[in-house]
């Protein structure tokens, strides 16, 4: 089963707060039912992407502007959405993305320090009209992400590093709700502390209030006729 | 001799027009007359940017969007303003930058087909302010630039692809005085066809106009008492 047009979720928030998990139930459970879904993630996830990526990683960070990191940042997700992103939605595939544009507003606004409006900016070149049709935040107090982030990571850093890691997971928990509370036509804030199958079944239902029915196969039609 | 903010100068203009001779004559006269100069090219010029020139060059270009590379370059632009221009214009130093926004404007405008809305954006993100004082645009029909650029790179291709070439050298020619006929203020247009050491004269008094006279050096206390 193919749509017209495809659908594209994106999953956002904190470190820790399951959104891999629920992407791949999610892709399961649409897979079960007979949809097309492409699965992606950010940074990386096209050729150009992950080229950029590189250059992003190969250290000498530090000797690069926060300003050009952004600009990089942008022009990765810029040949994500074009070679990837844009053509399976036009084929009519479900398209979910691990991260996208708001991971940046998040993590390079709060950390970058840079200018709003140079951050919008870079956002419409690279998102080129692409903007996600539903997503999906993650929310989880700072206090579990940060705990469950430091689990994963194995992390053995000191105490004193604790407080200045937990006001920093508080401020994106914040810059997230935020975002879902400035756009709730695209947004849904979804309680991550909960278990995993719970999570998975709210998740599907919200994909699935945008998935048409069964007999509504041709909604334009039945808009044209009344 | 420093100025209290220095002064930038692009050289910009098609292949084979002599832009390098030009600035390295230029650089000369300057430090012989006790200036602080700097001389840089793009792309490039600075770690990040050559880090993103690498990208650029290494391969898989085809697989990358138009869109990708164009906001590639803007990367690269941010980074040599920021690390490089930006700081030797506020130390009060004369910065010579061989090829700059124009030449995005030119070789990307034409050949990318990308949008006017969009290419400016790129370029208001990646100059973020630093425009040039003086752009000197070095004109030369495109004949006369295809030849010397094809001495110089000992081009052995057959003629038919001649034609093809000096079409697109025309339209190169074209959009580049086009920029300097909307913006008089910041281009001169200086015709390279002329012999070496005339045009280096003409540059020359181009770049003094701009600089203050020695019994003008506090021009702003001047202004005060005025």
């Amino acid at each position: 089963m193919s749509l017209t047009k495809g659908l594209f979720v994106t999953f956002e928030g904190g470190e820790g707060a399951g959104k891999s998990t629920q992407m791949r139930l999610l892709a399961d459970s649409l897979r079960a039912r007979g949809h097309d879904v492409l699965t992606t993630r950010e940074p990386g996830g096209s050729t150009g992407a992950e080229a950029v990526r590189h250059v992003l990683l190969s250290g000498a960070a530090e000797a690069y502007g926060v300003r050009m990191e952004a600009i990089l940042f942008a022009a990765a997700r810029s040949d994500h959405v074009e070679q990837v992103i844009r053509p399976a939605l036009e084929r009519g595939t479900i398209v979910l993305c691990d991260r996208f544009m708001d991971s940046s507003r998040v993590y390079q606004g709060i950390t970058g320090n840079l200018e709003q409006g140079f951050m919008e900016t870079l956002e419409r070149v690279a998102v080129n009209g692409v903007i996600p049709d539903r997503t999906i935040i993650f929310d989880l107090p700072a206090v579990i992400g940060l705990e469950r982030a430091r689990r994963r990571a194995a992390d053995e850093r000191p105490d004193r590093f604790e407080k200045e890691q937990l006001e920093t997971h508080e401020k994106r928990r914040e810059a997230f709700l935020d975002i879902a509370e400035a756009d709730p036509e695209r947004c849904s804030v979804v309680d991550a502390t909960r278990p995993v199958d719970e999570i998975a079944a709210e998740v599907l239902s919200l994909v699935e209030a945008l998935l048409p029915r069964e007999d509504e196969s041709h909604p334009s039609t039945a808009e044209v006729a009344s």
